[in-house]
């Protein structure tokens, strides 16, 4: 069994919720990315010769490929002459920015391509190819004009030609993960079997030691002049804990032997989602038991509750299990937008290879959570880094624009392509994963559509009518905090979360996912006595704007259950549901030192708190507390 | 009014508790130091020619130094002709290891001294010197047979030849301070004006900003062809947050601008030991503020409750305010034993500044907790960190050496100056900072001898026998924890901490500090509403060793009081008050998932918890569960 993804071009976003989104990414985000590239000049760097006074950052490329990709989908739903020119304006500048030989790179072209692929751990070429063949495989679906195609695979028989097992050849491996999502999605679309030849390459190599014990980072260090072992040495990074800490790049050891997902999260969560359409494309099931042993692991020690990743901002990455603090203060929580969009790629490639709903229910988690509230309601704001805790007096605003902008392309890349996450296939079956109001043409159905009706993430109802010519069966992902008390009007049978219904033509299905407001905690090997409130897949949190009469640094709940307010609007999100809690205040919360005798005092009489998603955190200006974990009283 | 540190020789001590360690650390610490450096060849760094095979560690030159320091203390008070020996072949040593102009460091001598004075910011030869200096000061005390005050000057003489406010000279200052402790001390033994000068030319220097915002290390980073700017450069250490992270050096602004404690943690004490002796012997107002400002900083925002500094891993130092995380786990709490050496010593110098008993309650803190527990009772293993957690089933015993082994010469370097931190004078006031039994000869007192006699820190009664020909004004520090309610049989009056009882001549006083166990707690900015344990200076900790039937990282603390159990002995400790406390065991320790909804329970039964002192932690063996701070129920 192997579900196909649905095209993006296939399914229509009604829900209104997710439609603002959408509206707001591809009318806003897009352009003001394009806008700050252009102003910064950076989306000119692929036009620079040799010499140009300005040096490109080793990953601007990627911006502009990134940004091109997230345009083609938006592109496939609705036209925009505008828009559809200046991506084939990009398109231009990157035929043009190629070398003879295939080779695509500003940062080495300005500084002197003679020193190119003498440092993959660093320098982003094979990412910034990565994302190219990314952009490729979007563009190439949107026009099939093949006008990506030919550069893309130009350069990628020049990386072939310059990295492979082949004697004579680099037996290396990108410093950063991405080739191998963009080498396996093209080779779907084409079927060469070079890109999956050279995807495999990648996949498995990286890690391999000789018999000093030296892995290729070492070999062309080395090669370099420099010494890898040298702890106050040209190779010892600012994001290693030691000399050589290759696990910051997923390369400590081969994958297959990995059994703890460790370093820079967005890199890992990019090397799984590859080695997983790997896995789907080739059987392989050693590496099949690898990727589920480090999901079990990351889902079981390493995730934040936001679905966000990465505990340790020095290498903006894995921490050790359990460790999860919440305050980005003190180095922890790093849990970059990137990982979260990163984990949703993966998790939907993950359903590709078992239809199991804990994908989904993740999936679902970091989308809602981990990757939605990273940007501002004004489609121009993002957060690079998703702490749980900020503190009242440090107001922490989404910022416009980043030196290092990965974050902001992803948000649109993902918002664009979003209907590809809801609905899979395989022969007459399509899973439903999502509860997302939306009409999928159902691919060879001869026009039958699946038509999604709800308010999710606000509304309990959900209504699936299947109508036209085909009969579909259908596996409907019943969330797992609907698990215990969800109904549906057509009986099924249920298989690893999802529900599954034969032969549904010409019907509609409801479901009713009780939605009640819940509170979680956490496993006591993250030492956090602490509870948190979700309503369906979402996390909530405290805001000082919500509750002006406490400091809401100072608060812990009571034992008391939580209830739903009355629905409101947020910011410029309708139906918003709030959730009210009963809590204490601390009332000695100052103090003069640091230690005392004095026991912390919490209120005798109660306080009604009020939560709102997380995900909508800050868009109303405040004094900057806001926590998801509440301490308990 | 500017105290005088007792001399080591006056002092002799004869609490059975310290003699214990001091002996333990001049018969096994000192030689297994010697014995080590010996055995990985270290020791014989200063005698190898440019081209030797073996490259040296930019410190290994201080560790010999240090070591030579900490056993002249020792033979202060105790003659050891084979000690002596050992120290007056490394004082032959040093003394041929010396170029001709002065310059001594084995690291550029061995690689080639035309490097030399190049990159002071990460290479310590600035520091190696000022270790130098004061094993000279040690030395010369000793034997006053001017062997190493020679080459010493000579040292300095050419370091105020290549550094100084001068045209023509370098305006650098070094990458980790040391030296200025070292300049001071040498000052006050031969008063050299020299001395003086170049410690406040590198005090003062340290921070200045050129006009375009640059310091001395972007320049001499510039001169050699780097770039300072480069976040992937040579100059981008892997303990800066962000490239010219000039806070881990406190030498992002001038000390006088600086209002929080920042970077690497021994660096700022070791600078503001200095800046404070500074202070005292040029009366510098504007210093004299920084000083109290960034102890305040430290004092009430940035210390562990053990006396511990540096709550970051990553640059080895200080973190936000409040941020204090209790494991080493997740990169918090590094707790460099050295950070704890050097607070003793910043401590004692304010209070030569001023008689307040803060700064002698924080030094016993941290004598007694964060220094005292890094050597092992076998005086041959060290922590180098010093978690206040560490978790069952990843025991962390002390290391017998380190590479980078800075850590154990403190250690003996204060356990043989202990005598100096007891007892300070001015004119005829006698100054008791540390209630140590022991016997001090009064300077200047034809023979007076104040004996102190005390079973502290188990027992509550002191006496203070002062006899001889002349009377002495005493000021009795009155510890935090026995200010409400200590008894002395002799009145006097209290001013900022201290008993100040005049002109006493042969006779006892009687001191009696009510010994009972407190229970702490701690700012609720720190987030951490736990609760730890206190008798008297002591803190204490829960081992697993001692309390087999739970798992003592999964208790709780009830509100009931905390009891004294009868005293027993810990490994080689004798008469150890072991603490009581009633807890409660977490039922549900044990889950599959990270986040449930299940609460956490606790037993309704409770059980009884016993703690030991902190320092005397993972001396008996045991599975690794130990913590501080214990949660409350």
């Amino acid at each position: 069994m192997a579900f196909k993804t649905s095209n993006v071009r296939d399914v229509r976003i009604t829900s209104q919720f997710w439609s603002q989104m959408q509206t707001c990414s591809r009318e806003i985000t897009i352009p003001a990315i394009i806008k700050a590239q252009k102003d910064t000049g950076h989306w000119y760097c692929l036009t620079w010769k040799e010499g140009h006074p300005v040096k490109p950052h080793p990953f601007w490329d990627s911006d502009i490929y990134k940004v091109t990709e997230a345009a083609c989908y938006f592109l496939m739903t609705r036209d925009d002459p505008t828009l559809l020119a200046e991506i084939e304006g990009a398109v231009d500048m990157i035929r043009s920015a190629q070398h003879p030989d295939g080779y695509i790179n500003s940062y080495y072209t300005v500084r002197g391509i003679q020193n190119r692929w003498t440092n993959i751990r660093d320098m982003h070429e094979l990412y910034c190819i990565g994302h190219l063949v990314e952009a490729c495989v979007a563009y190439e679906s949107l026009t099939d004009s093949g006008r990506l195609l030919e550069p893309v695979m130009k350069a990628i028989r020049h990386v072939a030609s310059v990295f492979g097992p082949e004697e004579g050849k680099k037996h290396g491996y990108p410093g950063h993960q991405e080739i191998e999502i963009g080498l396996l999605r093209l080779y779907e679309l084409t079927k060469d079997p070079l890109l999956l030849y050279l995807a495999k390459y990648f996949i498995t190599e990286r890690g391999k030691r000789d018999e000093h014990g030296e892995t290729y980072y070492d070999h062309e260090a080395k090669a370099r002049g420099a010494d890898p072992y040298d702890p106050m040495g040209t190779e010892m990074r600012h994001t290693y804990e030691f000399p050589r800490d290759y696990a910051y790049h997923q390369a400590h050891k081969p994958l297959v032997e990995q059994d703890e997902i460790k370093g820079h999260s967005v890199r890992a969560v990019y090397y799984l989602a590859a080695a997983t359409d790997y896995v789907r494309l080739s059987g392989d099931q050693t590496i099949r038991d690898a990727v589920n042993r480090l999901w079990r692991d990351m889902v079981n020690t390493k995730m934040y509750i936001t679905g966000g990743l990465g505990a340790m901002r020095q290498w903006e990455g894995f921490g050790p299990r359990y460790i999860l603090g919440d305050a980005e203060e003190g180095n922890g929580c790093y849990a970059e937008t990137c990982a979260s969009f990163g984990l949703t790629n993966w998790c939907t490639r993950m359903l590709r290879l078992q239809l199991n709903s804990e994908y989904a229910d993740i999936m679902e988690v970091a989308l809602y959570n981990g990757f939605l509230g990273a940007v501002g309601l004004d489609g121009k704001s993002f957060y690079y880094e998703n702490p749980l805790t900020t503190y009242s007096g440090y107001a922490k605003p989404r910022s416009t624009w980043f030196e290092v902008a990965c974050c902001p392309p992803n948000v649109a890349k993902l918002l664009g392509s979003l209907g590809s996450l809801i609905y899979s296939s395989f022969d007459n079956v399509v899973a439903v994963h999502l509860w997302i109001a939306s009409e999928f043409t159902v691919a060879q159905g001869n026009g039958t559509i699946i038509s999604q009706k709800t308010n999710m993430p606000w509304s309990e109802e959900i209504e699936l009518t299947v109508s036209g010519p085909k009969a579909v069966s259908l596996a409907l992902r019943i969330p797992n905090w609907a698990l215990a008390n969800f109904t549906c009007s057509v009986e099924g049978e249920m298989r690893q979360g999802y529900l599954h219904l034969s032969e549904v033509q010409n019907c509609t299905v409801k479901l009713h996912f009780p939605l009640e407001p819940r509170k979680v905690y956490a496993n006591p090997m993250t030492g956090k006595n602490e509870v948190a409130i979700m309503l369906g897949p979402l996390v909530y949190c405290i805001e000082d704007i919500d509750n002006e009469s406490v400091n809401v640094d100072y608060v812990a709940l009571t034992d008391a259950p939580v209830r739903k307010g009355p629905p409101k609007n947020i910011a410029t999100v309708e139906d918003v549901i709030p959730i009210h809690a009963t809590g204490r205040v601390l009332q000695n919360a100052k103090w003069s030192s640091l230690y005392s005798s004095t026991p912390w005092q919490w209120s005798e009489q109660t306080v009604d708190l009020v939560f709102v998603p997380y995900f909508l955190r800050m868009n109303r200006g405040g004094n900057g507390g806001m926590h998801v974990w509440s301490k308990r009283v």
